[in-house]
């Protein structure tokens, strides 16, 4: 039996149940087909749970940091509590998604779906047929194919764990490594970040990458950078990771080498959809290379960070798109973050700009004296700021700090509004803040 | 001795200290007068030392907070310690401050300051003349006139307390009240807050001030409404505040029944300069009366809150103005921030507007349940926003929440930015953050 649909948007997460939401109220018919959590990765198995427990590193970090300094006594995670304050958010969230699509009149399917050879939607025991269809499968954790590989867990695993063993290892220093080995160490783990070259986090300035490694090494995870490992070997209840002149027992180990987009069970081939290793293939219509069929969200291959507001983006494009909307898709200055205790942010162009033209300025400062860091004794807070000489605008920022995101998203309404730097001086904002230091750091 | 300046500044404070900087890059000679620290009230005993001891607050409330919900152990205020920490900042600031100005070509002069029947300025042995004078002297506490009052401690005393007294007592419900309670009762102490009425912080939303009393009391400060102190007898060691059916025993006792501008002793009645009970009357050029003599910062009659940032801007206008410009000043919107554990934040038109003018939308969310507050377990978050339904802008916020100053800080940038509710949903923001929850509050 074939359903008939306006839009039918495979995967439930953050894009596709956006854009079902949207297009419902422009009176379209849509179905969404989820094989997973609906809601997808981010309030499942990423941001959200993953800052649910990063409260447990930021409550006895700042302890740890006023202790002596106005703070008597200590504190330390309790991860199985933990986990159950981060279930009791999670738990809910597919459910509830769900049922908010049902009762806004969205046909939801819970099955795996695959393009046929009639370039319909199999769904289980129903064909699919729309007017145009939304890929919006996301991403998965990638494994390293070595042998052993079996024995990897991944931040989905993490993100649900029971217990946390007393030593864990992360393998692939991107921003889900650095943000799981900060929340490990923080609950009480020994934790190892083994990474295969020497410029982990390689998308941010790699001088404060340096000193986010300083300073979690003094918190205690063990770097091994400029290390491949070889091969996985279980050995009693451990398992042993191994590699030229590397050997390393532990107690469970994390694959976070990446993301893999989700798209290789979709029948691409049977609809003529073009992907790259990277994700789908778009245009600046996020139009694939079939014409009724289109990809917004981590699927697509892009140099863009894949993140939830930019997946939210793209399904807001696309329901003024399919509302009539024809400008190509634009997008504003993307932040990024890698959340921890401090956290690393950035935004727009970044530092090594100003060396390549002489049209950027970069101005640097060490805010670690300065009064909002001093005041609960933060041990580490720097910003770079790149400005436009002539426009007088913010262009670029990287900041390391625990209100890193604060800062970042103040410069990225200015990068956005391009407002002049002497106009920003002419706002009053509420003192002694974070946002009210911006003016010393332009 | 006459000594001839450009510009002699009453006060080295925020405003004074500003001004003299920005004149000597105008190659000005300029002359600071101030009798008690340099750097004047919000780095010695205001604002900033006000929030270094709230970090006390801070730290305790989050991790009571999360205590079961994957925090385990205990933690307290060591007073000692924590004005200790408070000191190492606010110590070296009135020296610094001093010697900024001189290193800048500033003369300084601590010294009390009158303007005598010639209308020059008597500073000690000194007489200083200058082609314009600019008072920036500020505001004390106010006393209450009641028997007993030479038994009332200020502000500036609890904040350079040696000890905190087992039992305190903080007579009107300003800001000030309200914060000094929060940190002495996160210290250990009993607390009592004393309002003559029933509308303290009235000139905030009275439903949130509501609400944060409500999350006082039950934190364990007790509040007395609707209570006048008539007098304060010393029994012992303690003092006995007593009123119409009303007595209350406590160790010390702080008067926070507002602030007086320091005007009394200044000779302005020689030189003309007229003054309220508010401070120094000046036009909309910041001008006295006396048409050589300005008037900026808290010391001026004023409708505007005496804040910090305000005093920053009035000075900065200052500087324009004595350089050869020529307009009005004009304030952008001006956030105010009741710092505590929650803040209560406010900036723009208030709440009430939308009642009164169906131009104006009024929104409310409780936020207690979102994601941002749930993760920390935060117990109360509350936002109320004012749209101009044709404009489709912000005009107005009142924001209850341990983040209120991020929040009101974002929603200050809309406002004066007039940034329409569309484009500010077209940015990316940093996810999951406080910014990033403000297309939800819109």
């Amino acid at each position: 039996m074939t359903k008939q649909y306006d839009v039918v948007i495979l995967g439930g997460g953050v894009a596709g149940g956006s854009l079902a939401h949207s297009l419902r109220r422009q009176h379209k018919t849509v179905a969404v087909v989820e094989d997973n959590l609906f809601g997808g990765t981010c309030p499942n198995r990423g941001c959200d749970p993953k800052k649910i427990l990063m409260s447990g590193l930021e409550v006895t970090q700042v302890v740890s940091d006023m202790q002596g300094n106005g703070i008597t006594g200590s504190v330390s995670v309790n991860w199985p509590d933990l986990m159950r304050h981060k279930r009791q958010y999670t738990n809910p969230i597919s459910d509830a998604t769900r049922n908010g699509l049902i009762s806004d009149g969205v046909d939801t399917y819970h099955e795996h779906a695959h393009f046929n050879s009639d370039g319909l939607l199999d769904a289980g025991n129903q064909i699919l047929a729309g007017k145009q269809y939304v890929i919006a499968t996301g991403q998965r954790p990638a494994i390293l194919a070595i042998p052993g590989s079996q024995f990897f867990k991944t931040s989905t695993d993490f993100l649900n764990l029971d217990n946390l063993p007393k030593d864990v290892t992360f393998v692939g220093g991107g921003y889900i490594g650095f943000e799981l080995a900060g929340i490990a160490r923080a609950a009480g783990a020994t934790v190892h970040l083994v990474h295969h070259n020497n410029r982990p986090l390689k998308q941010f300035d790699q001088q404060l990458v340096y000193e986010e490694i300083k300073r979690l090494s003094k918190l205690g995870v063990d770097f091994h950078l400029n290390t491949d490992v070889e091969k996985i070997t279980q050995v009693g209840e451990q398992f042993v990771l191994s590699g030229e002149k590397f050997r390393l027992p532990t107690d469970m180990v994390f694959c976070t080498a990446g993301r893999i987009p989700n798209v290789d069970t979709l029948g691409l081939e049977n609809v003529g959809v073009k992907v790259d290793q990277h994700g789908v293939i778009v245009d600046d219509h996020l139009k694939t290379s079939n014409p009724n069929i289109f990809a917004m969200g981590d699927v697509v291959s892009t140099k863009r960070p894949k993140l939830t507001p930019v997946a939210g983006f793209e399904a807001g494009y696309l329901a003024s798109y399919f509302n009539g909307a024809t400008d190509p898709i634009q997008f504003k200055a993307i932040p990024t973050i890698v959340f921890g205790q401090p956290s690393l942010g950035q935004v727009g162009l970044p530092s090594s700009v100003a060396t390549d033209d002489s049209r950027y300025m970069l101005i640097t400062n060490d805010m670690t004296k300065w009064y909002s860091y001093h005041r609960l004794n933060e041990p580490l807070a720097k910003a770079k700021v790149v400005i436009d000489r002539d426009a007088e605008t913010v262009v670029g920022a990287t900041v390391l700090s625990n209100h890193a995101d604060y800062l970042i998203n103040i410069l990225t309404m200015m990068i956005d509004q391009q407002m002049k730097i002497g106009d920003f001086n002419q706002q009053i904002l509420a003192y002694p803040t974070v946002a009210s230091d911006v003016q010393y750091l332009i």
